[in-house]
């Protein structure tokens, strides 16, 4: 009856031509072009000012206090992958470091998202090591209790499958489901190519109130100008 | 009976001599000088390290997920102008990105302070427009709900008018009413110029329980030492 | 029966030779080398990048908003402390600026770690003054209040003892009680001996399965590999 | 340029008949009779359960740890006032027990709505004395510092005026400007009056969606019903 | 690509049976039964003493202060469903109060799961209709944006599909997923029939040290006895 | 070096005497007999209304998601005895319920105070067995992992020796040292037994101000009076 104690190793990862043209876009934009779903909790921070991630999703169901399923995660890491680590309950323990990040680095991995703490911030940032978490923690864990790799997790309030594709920036961490990398990435690309002659607009001083033709509807929903 | 739905335009802004001599001193020096009065709560954040701003206030009262009234406010922002946006209810979702930035910054606005989430991060930073929010989050919002451009506000626990001087640094966010505006410049000054004389000799090695006569307030006070 | 009011003037501190010896570690593997323990919660935070100490701690008993305490510790800093700041109760306003930095760096301590917030960010970081805080808060405080200097506090969920050594970056802060300085530099040595050699298999590609030897207690805890 | 170490005696209280209407009222429908604004935050909570009141406001800016002012406002308490109590800072401090509250009581105050935190709450409960605070902390607070009596203050997110209702319940707090109350309340009566039928027919299974007719507009918004 | 806009009529509910059977069982016990995994975050409380809900979920997916799909979820609602309401972004606006509860209850509902807050609560005691809520929140709600009804939602860290049987009570709330909605209740009952044994063994004093054999594995883990 | 998997067995308890007239004292009454101090933080709250203990401390130290060590410490209680329970790091799983409960109350345990989650609440208000605790949570725990038990703890931010008396009420849990207990138990006397005389006069309509004798100092302060 229980998703513990199980590591899945065949796992559908999305088409790598659209991860890649998924990780051209940002945070911001992926989110809007997926009809503004798919983004983790905003308490997920980079342990480093410019850390940027993009790849497949590679799971971890952790214990509290306990990074056991870390070291089983890494033997399923292909090149291109993301863990994405969560916990059985709200724990900000230390769960990775230097030296998963090592391991993890050897085996092609592009980054980590964890709903839970991690240490060695200083190393990470030299190994150009990308992570994003709740929490940093010296709190070191055990290795006692199993959890699982590669099954549906909830990270950070989102859906992860196996495979998926996760974004993450400064602005926060976007899961695009492995079906939909292609077309995500499609219209990301449409919405970011009318960006640029907005911004023009804007910039020369043209107000979103014409530029979005917003008047008659605020009009019409009541606002009114007083002086 | 509401104040909702409603922009005024003409506001009475601080006198601009006297938002510049403020513009000169730091949030901490501001707020000794106004009584220990007018911060913000200390969640307000810069987004990027290195933020400053000072400007007069241009009000916002936006609804929750929904930022229509951040584009009524960009008309109303004239040069010198700070946007501070409030929300009816605790929201940290993005009410503003670099479009709007854009937008604000062509209409000279000089920074943004926002009891709620920004994205675009690094694009903020690029263009040099100073935002202290609560949250950093992609999450993007809808223009369907009326609120207020220019009303009186309650932004991180802050009152707010239309035409206040807001100063933010590194260490937080200050409102000094316009008519007191030119009083707490000055007070600021004052105070500024006796902290030269106290770092020279604090720095020489004097204590400040000597500096500021401490010692026998303590020993009033029932101060016991003891080896 | 209380220990308000008091200033211990003649404290233990630990062994210089293995203060030092304990600077040259991080506080993670500080953490470790004492089975795990003597950590501060992680709420506490660099005020900026690249902050780290290492010193003997003398400690301050705040009341909230009140920083009176702050002075009178100041007399008892001898080049190499670190000021450890705990209040009554929970209060984030800014007991510490950049007067009482320079204060303190002119006795010779090498930077502060408190239970509360701090103020003046931006000239602490000039000064080279390292301070780890709750909060970074612009609110000022009074001095109307006695508190203690060098008992023992409850510092971040952490016990402190006047003349333990306190150790920080930004990993955390860690407190080495002063009777075991030496036994946990030399513990920590130990164990950092180890992490090149680690390091270096983990970056080749070996597993931490096959290093640390996992496979065998974890099939046995019952995990399964599915395809 | 401070509003701290003033008292103001004489306030403009609402009109009692209105304030007795008021309270006939639930906090959720006065606040949309207000047209959703008033609100204090969520945070403030009955110390006890069935705790209730509504009077006119005697305000009062508290001191961080320092509940000095409270004395001074029970001189300001006319028979039908609630005592608002807001803080200069954030603090949870036990600023009030049963021996204010008997005082408050004897002078004929409804009640109690603080930013902070009080104690004694049995003794609150059984002397009928209904407090909402953000806390209930046994720790003592001092003496020694000024705050104010009767200012404008922001408590729990709302600006609050001395002689403004103040209504709370369950359900949270709300804020009626004393020149609205009339028209808040009969605003709310009514919606109330429409409410009884709303339920009625709701009651017999009639459905929102029919009763609001928000079969068109759901469509027209694009919904989408499958199988 | 997105699932916005979305209403799935026809939902694959748990089997009757089972979850009448799963309703004779605490939440501690269920979540025990299913392997420890199933439970919502803690903070999800019941708004009264008491309240106790076991029924089928009927999903709904807010928009942050918007309340439009409960009336939308109202339609699909039937005898012996419970609602779960998630929200696109963290909300605590009082999504939900006795107007909606007295259309759910003559649906069939017997009662609400939600990640955001809800009013009306004396109303929803006296009325018998369960609620667990992340908030109590007087803050009224619009109705201009689609959510979805009956897509997979998170809610409060768990996923819930339509037709999962939810249950609650003082210690949380738990999603036993449909196709094992037999098996755990199976489980649990066996579970349970093991604690009357263990109670009355310790109830006499027997140490769980001796009735779980867990002496030799503590002295095994290196546990030691000292005076 | 570590406090790690030791169990002490003898402890000192406070007398007997002292521990049973503290039991009669109020904690914030008890706090302000110790000189305002020995609170534990305010986020522990009794997991039913009523529940009120008073007991010498059996202190166990936690490992997150592990209660091996409650088990451990059954055996250590003694008639009398409250249990206080810390964790090594912060985590709310629930490391304590119904059977448990009655191994402890067989024991003679008076209840137990947890810097964690409990569950089975409405049992152990059946039980009458009070509980304060940061968190109620149905997750379950391990037995994995060593901590201690009658080492000295930080429990939700105060000292407790083993032997120290614990006293919890509505207000709060207050830790006094054993060596105090007798002088705490007859300052809480003297301090209650002004309180009367005071409560009488305040009742009687005398104001704060007058009974305290505040006019002078306040006005020495600055206080201000305006109409």
């Amino acid at each position: 009856m229980s998703t513990l104690g199980i590591v899945k190793r065949n796992i559908t990862r999305a088409d790598p031509v659209a991860v890649e043209k998924l990780g051209r876009f940002g945070v911001a934009t992926l989110h809007e072009a997926m009809g503004r779903l798919g983004l983790m909790k905003p308490y997920l921070r980079p342990v480093y000012r410019g850390a940027r991630l993009c790849g497949t999703a590679v799971t971890v169901l952790l214990q509290p206090g306990d990074n056991w399923m870390m070291h089983v995660a890494a033997e399923q890491i292909q090149p291109g992958d993301v863990v994405v680590a969560a916990c059985t309950t709200e724990n900000e323990d230390g769960f990775f470091g230097d030296l998963l990040a090592t391991s993890f680095q050897a085996r092609g991995a592009r980054g980590l998202v964890i709903d839970g703490g991690v240490r060695d911030v200083d190393e990470l940032e030299r190994m150009g090591f990308p992570v994003f978490s709740k929490a940093i923690h010296a709190k070191g864990t055990i290795k006692a209790t199993l959890g699982s790799v590669n099954v549906t997790v909830v990270c950070a309030g989102a859906i992860v499958h196996p495979g998926d594709v996760v974004v993450a920036d400064v602005d926060g961490v976007v899961v695009v489901p492995a079906a939909q990398a292609q077309a995500v990435a499609d219209a990301a690309e449409k919405r970011e190519s009318f960006e640029g002659e907005k911004r023009a607009k804007l910039a020369s001083g043209v107000l979103g109130l014409d530029m979005y033709k917003m008047r008659e509807p605020l009009a019409a929903a009541g606002l009114k100008y007083i002086d």
